[in-house]
């Protein structure tokens, strides 16, 4: 059954964002309370956006209040369990963590498009804004550089994704897996881009940023 | 009467935070409209925030002109009255509106979501996120570093408010006193916060930010 | 029939502003796939936050995918035909690019908030909201001064703008004209200013930012 499958999905997003937030909540030493805004945020910032934009009405944690018992418990389990890491440490389970949620968020937001009957490249758009919308509040939140504006092959990845969902959709006829690909093949994109700093031409060329 | 009461509240909400961005115009050396735009987001930013999350629309303002006369009339009445101060004076009113707008919101957030039926835990997020939004659209417009990122017990101060509410509402059943603890107690935090220099013990340990 | 000339000017503000997210992403060497995101929420962001606002669902690009095969047009054009052009060049035309996205996004985001009955002050400030909000964004995150906070005369563009057209939609009754004066004076303030680097008196004196 999709929906159950969807739901397990959301809720693992959701845990591996909050996690993100834990993550860099920790690089940038805020306290307790901060660091469960800034993980809650990071965590159902991409669906808000999602409900909001295609107009589902109250956006989805208002009526399913375990989205935020989730984050909280990961918050709690998360400190104890992080804070034996080292700094590096840390950054490198970050990008990890945002990669799959990314993918996942980008495979469920691309969904909920086409269920709701959009074009398809209106759904690509949904996923790619889905699955980076909660990185990048969390990450204009804390004055990074947002990971979608670096170079490491992050859009593409969630570009990728929303196409390939929206082409095994409309070959296979069926959610389950067009997600499930979609999945993969953001995972592998953004996985393999960071493990061999892949990136794409930049355009403009001659000074540095 | 609640509602007399949560309109009273909401304006005078919308004061302070809009004098909030006023403030910080001030010490960025805005000119007279791009303050004003800058208090308006401050000052209606957050009750968007809710109002676009809840599913009511439209937003509160369009249908409640007066909200955006209030903010005019108190750019136009705050910039000759504040000429006079120095910058530090500045610095020391701008985290004092602010804390003021912070417990308003957070009330009338929390009281929001309870009278809509949403659960205790979502009650509280909005809270959190009507009492901070305005102040983090503020900040990150004026590339500031958010308030609810510093250390000094904002989210917690939030945080604190809101399940005051929760559980008050839950306890006398009345609406109003449950928003007057919230914000008592929200106001006392922070300002206590700001006068002593508190902070929780920061997550993450060895190396400063 | 205003309608056919509101969907015209609604085209050409998306493509100016997905061409101001194209130079943006130049200067700060993206990808391709980066700088097609950048430019995305760029030019659909003003009118987002507008039909959020006002509670259309859903938001206009959900329904209508020619706004998003627009902008990878635009994005696919651009690349290529920009790529001669020297740094300063970028900059002189990514401001003239964004007065162009804020004159017709501030007529349209007015014109639409009247045409659903809202008061003469809501239809300035979704006037305003829509003419910054994608520029906003994007400036937001690519870590840039947003241009509304800049001395160079940029909110006042926008305000005197929406005041003429809710003037003249008063005193003509007629939606196009209102529009189009609507457009000339914000464009031309705003391109007077660039030009004889006007600024308004800014607001606090003593100190330089």
């Amino acid at each position: 059954m999709p929906d159950r499958l969807l739901y397990s999905l959301d809720l693992m997003g959701t845990v591996v964002f909050a996690l993100s937030g834990v993550l860099l909540a920790r690089r940038l030493h805020m306290d307790g309370f901060g660091l469960l805004v800034l993980a809650t945020v990071t965590a159902i910032g991409g669906g808000t956006i999602r409900d909001l934009v295609l107009g589902v009405r109250p956006v989805f944690w208002v009526t399913q209040p375990e989205y935020l018992m989730l984050i909280v418990a990961t918050c709690v389990l998360a400190v104890p369990l992080l804070r034996p890491l080292s700094h590096e440490r840390v950054g490198w389970l970050l990008l990890r963590a945002d990669a799959l949620g990314l993918a996942t968020f980008t495979a469920i937001g691309a969904n909920k498009a086409l269920q709701l009957g959009a074009p398809g490249i209106v759904a690509v758009a949904m996923g790619v804004l889905t699955g980076v919308g909660g990185g990048m509040i969390r990450d204009v939140l804390a004055r990074e550089v947002p990971m979608v504006l670096c170079r490491e092959v992050y859009a593409t990845a969630g570009i990728a994704g929303g196409l390939v969902l929206v082409l095994s959709h409309a070959w296979w006829g069926d959610a389950r897996w067009a997600m499930l690909a979609c999945m993969v093949v953001t995972l592998l994109i953004r996985l393999a881009a960071l493990r061999w700093h892949w990136h794409l031409p930049s355009f403009g060329g001659l000074e540095r940023p």
